[in-house]
């Protein structure tokens, strides 16, 4: 019988590099334990474990079936190439996993409503794998927008998220096949971008989503590089973003208010694990004759004891333990995160099929 | 007769609230000296100089014309409202008088090319008000942003530039009334970031030019906020802005390259008048398992011995005196930067009437 004290189980799907990362933050996070590795072949999985240093009571898996077979799996954590997730994470709810399921969550919100009616009606939790929400920095960049005297309301913002992936990514990685991650630099990097601007708006659905004609692909057509504006009628904000596969590496999120400006250059990694920054300004006039201005930015420094990945884990396990030991509901607000983001990534991606014309939402 | 001994002459046409900062530039500057104040009253010159503390040596004219007939008057700094700019700046060139004109330049760049037309067949030397570029902050930035192995290729370019207007600016300042300065906070705080995208790609025109769907104007009909995107198929370089008078102070440039970013949040008028600062990353690379960066952002402080305003007047004096005692021919480096930057806001403005469709240039 599950007790309060029993962490949760995790099994992973696929040893995709970004699990190094997930196995690492499940043995950091207090409530969890890595219980399970799946790869497509058991020397894969053998591969995997040996290389990060895994415990030999790690159960190793060279079938993902044999993975959701196996009854002591709580939860599942997928970092699967996107065209495959709509199956197993379909699979992993029928066979009453929790999912927790890498970004960009599905190829187009359909796929997603499966995946997340397949949870919802097994009772099952679902996050996807954005770890910044996760930071406590985060929560103390909101209390500033949230802050009406020190903030105001919301006008502008602008979103950044790239790196220079290597000739070798360019030309191999899942992340730029077609047939793997169709998405290419939108599902990845824009992810984070579009879930930071509806972050900044809590979660508030944009009115108008507008590709820029501004696109770069590979030779399979899939977009290295692209940029949107996104509209809200009720306020007048607007938003833009620029995410790319092939430029120097940039996570910034600028945030400008009717009293106040936010910015952060390391939103979605911050630079390093012990604590992480943001940088204010409120209430700036220029000083007279317009030589200077009264007040400079002021820097914050919001110290982390877990990694964001760990916490990312640790409140996923929390939710997982509460409907485990105290059949409570899951909580459908990662869900409804995650499929804003969703909805706001197709509508960017229709734009851009449409000849970069603005598309409702 | 003139020697190199003796100071630039100017005439401030015009007792805009900028008169003041530019009247102090021109004190201080080593090179020139303000020699007269015209306004449409000898009242208001009056109070200007009362106000600015001006020696008593200044000249004061009821009449613009007075001061444009006055042959001492080596240069004419304009600060009058956009739409009287065509014929004054004209009539100052039909008079022989070198012009620094205050932007926007012009209402679009067909009065533009009179005014630089009347400057260049009389000789004379022209230049528009924008200070940020005399600033040596910014020939700083330039050799980071020229520097192929810290910044590589140029991708992505941001900038935001906004205040917030008083409820008394927004009903009565010049610069959103339509008959003044129709162009309103695309004029006024777009210009810089116009200029700051086009100093970025080295003032190379962008292919396309397309507004955003999503603008602010006032009852009158004059823009309060606006934002468009540039692109350059050429290097597929993307850039995007963000100008209002209904925000919080910004003054945002962020350029992303292949190699290397570039961030500046006060580059229109520095924090401070003794120093300016930029900060740049280079060759950033997440470190093992994602979960840091090998390097953070540097921050380069650049001392600034005069105001960036007087660097401007410094500047524009040390071509005029080239004309005046050595015979040289105009620089037509500032021109061509107006220009640019001209077209570019028409191409804007352009895209705001047919429907933010895009404007091929």
């Amino acid at each position: 019988m599950a007790d309060s004290e029993t962490p949760i189980r995790f099994g992973i799907m696929g040893c995709a590099e970004i699990a190094r990362k997930v196995s690492r933050a499940i043995a950091i996070a207090p409530n969890s334990t890595l219980y399970a590795i799946a790869s497509r072949s058991i020397d894969k999985a053998r591969q995997f474990a040996v290389r990060n240093n895994l415990s030999e009571e790690v159960k190793l898996y060279g079938d993902y079936n044999d993975l959701l077979d196996d009854p002591c799996v709580d939860a599942v954590y997928m970092p699967l190439p996107t065209s495959l997730h709509l199956k197993w994470a379909v699979l992993a709810a029928q066979n009453g996993k929790h999912l927790l399921l890498e970004k960009p969550s599905a190829l187009h919100v359909k796929e997603l409503d499966k995946i997340l009616e397949a949870c919802e009606s097994n009772g099952l939790q679902f996050m996807d794998g954005s770890m910044w929400y996760h930071h406590p920095r985060t929560a103390k960049m909101k209390d500033f927008l949230s802050n009406l005297e020190l903030f105001g309301r919301i006008k502008a913002i602008h979103s950044s998220s790239s790196f220079t992936g290597t000739s070798q990514f360019l030309e191999n990685n899942i992340r730029v096949k077609p047939d793997l991650d169709a998405l290419g630099a939108l599902g990845d990097a824009g992810w984070y971008c579009i879930g930071a601007i509806l972050w900044s708006m809590n979660k508030k659905l944009p009115t108008t989503v507008t590709a820029l004609p501004a696109i770069t692909r590979n030779l399979a057509g899939v977009i290295l590089s692209c940029s949107a504006s996104l509209y809200w009628d009720e306020g007048k904000t607007v938003a833009t973003f620029y995410c790319s596969l092939i430029s120097h590496e940039t996570m910034d999120l600028a945030v400008c208010g009717s009293n106040g400006t936010l910015h952060v250059e390391d939103f979605i990694i911050p630079y390093e694990e012990s604590s992480a920054a943001f940088s204010f300004t409120s209430g700036a006039k220029f000083v007279d004759l317009h030589i200077g201005w009264n007040v400079k930015p002021q820097e914050v420094q919001v110290a982390c004891k877990l990694p964001q990945e760990a916490m990312m884990i640790q409140e996923f396990s929390r939710l997982v333990k509460g409907i485990k030991i105290s059949r409570l509901r899951p909580d459908s607000k990662w869900a409804s995160t995650t499929r804003s983001t969703q909805l706001v990534l197709d509508a960017v991606k229709n734009s851009i099929e449409i000849g970069f014309k603005p598309v409702q939402m």
